[in-house]
């Protein structure tokens, strides 16, 4: 089998980070498309929480434990934040926040994001094209029983437990792709789309103008790497999102969301019994451990999707 | 001894924090004009050394070595600049840092630097008013036989090395006092310039419109202290600044730059000699050991400088 191919990755934080890993130790040329509607201000700083959370991964540097941050970073600009009477729920580490602080400077002098974030992930020795879904600005927005609350708002001040009853991506109407993602979506090898949330990581990403066009008419194989396993998520809120907004909590449902975008589905061994609807969609279904607990896993579900493709 | 005086200090980095904190440990209300013509940006940040010099030295947590930065600061943040590429000739502390953070933000919003510094030293729970000579940008530019440098570069990346051949500060002339500053130098019982450099720290302060007439026509008592002892400065580059421009490198050389501003010139106890030719100034002469190593060392020469002037 070769591993030389082109391949362009979807990603939202933790799953599309250890999706994309998978890809970059293979061969071949690697672009990581990257959600930016969860990026937000805190003190002022320009945070991307996606966009870190892959390079960080993709350097080598992330948390192992959070999937997160930095490894063994540390927290005193956070604990002083505290004694001048600043909220600290957003946790920001001291060598984390000098990429915030890089950025946020960055952007006041009028660079673009997508130019600012290959400086950072060149600097940090990042080989794969890490590019945000635009250079515009989208929030999301989360519409739940308890009020509207900007997504970190909803997502780490309240850890996701309220029902979401609508999603909105503040600003994507007017947003326009960033430079390499409709060329990193049409003619690549390969699509994947990461196992990360279809609604707030994914969802953003094919709500910016042109770039569902793209992937549902690329020459490219496509693949979805489901984030539900067994009805649950592995992490973070999709599992009770597909409830909340009355989906199937299932691979099914996430599959169907992805109708006419995707020409495979991969789905953990745990939900293989959903095969046979899944295929009913129209689409291949490839049945494997999807769980990428290491750097070896994440590789060997990367040389899978790869293999299936060749087939 | 009554020390419930209203004081005002005229302050640059250090030597004015450690006058500052001798008259903070008195009863009284206690006001610090302090130079920002040494302001920088550094990573976009916006860095105040000499406000931070004295609110730390307030709030009581200044690192006693070096006399600026806040005491056990780490250096995470600069350690992970470094290794994204960055110069880091500029030491900035992670607790320090917080302050810079803050202070960009809130300026970004709008927000006065009078305000932001008011509201950072209260944070801090320092209880004098720390007031910046103006909210307007005034930068320090140093002509020298090297080229023309922005302050910090001449002081910290060189060390201060070169000759000095002239001094501009930018923008003074179109610059405000900010709100406190002429007030803290119409009616105080006292204004005490403190032991900073003349012309880069005192200096900028003088040359905002409206100061030095201010000062000229206070109706509090005012006292300078020397920054300038045996012929040499206790740091910086006071001395060398003076013999560069054509100044007698002593205290008296000092004196003569505050004619017309002071009625009492504070000189240490090696330059006793000097006492005559002060006072043939005009301006009456105090001597005593004005070296301030200790906080009880900085309370007695505040207490001093009160006694002088009650008698």
């Amino acid at each position: 089998m070769r591993s030389d191919n082109s391949v362009t990755v979807l990603a939202g934080g933790v799953g599309g980070a250890k999706l994309a890993e998978g890809f970059a130790r293979l061969d071949g040329d690697l672009s990581v498309i990257v959600n930016t509607a969860d990026d937000a201000r805190v003190y002022g700083l320009a945070i991307s929480p996606d966009l870190d959370t892959v390079m960080y991964t993709l350097a080598g540097i992330a948390n192992p434990r959070t999937g997160w941050g930095i490894d063994g970073d540390t927290v005193a600009v956070l604990d002083q934040m505290r004694r001048l009477g600043q909220d600290t729920w957003f946790t920001l580490g001291d060598a984390d926040l000098a990429t915030h602080v890089l950025r946020t400077d960055r952007l006041h002098r009028g660079i673009p994001l997508s130019t600012v974030t290959a400086e950072l992930a060149t600097a940090l020795g990042v080989r794969a094209a890490l590019v945000p879904m635009t250079d515009d600005r989208v929030a999301t927005l989360v519409d739940t029983t308890a009020g509207r609350f900007g997504f970190q708002e909803y997502f780490v001040a309240r850890r996701h437990a309220d029902t979401v009853t609508a999603l909105t991506f503040d600003g994507v109407a007017d947003a326009t792709p960033a430079p390499g993602v409709l060329e990193g979506l049409r003619e690549p090898d390969v699509v994947a789309i990461a196992p990360s949330n279809p609604f707030v990581s994914v969802g953003p990403i094919l709500a910016v103008p042109g770039v569902r066009a793209a992937l549902a008419s690329s020459s490219a194989w496509r693949v979805a790497v489901s984030p539900v396993i067994g009805g649950a998520a592995l992490k973070g809120p999709a599992a009770q999102m597909l409830a909340d907004l009355g989906h199937e909590v299932s691979a099914l449902g996430v599959a169907r969301l992805y109708t006419g975008l995707i020409d495979a589905m991969c789905i953990d061994e745990r939900d293989a019994g959903l095969a046979p609807a899944i295929a009913d969609l129209g689409v291949d279904v490839i049945v494997t451990n999807t769980v990428m607990a290491g750097g070896a896993d994440r590789e060997r579900l990367a040389r899978e999707l790869l293999a299936e493709r060749a087939r």
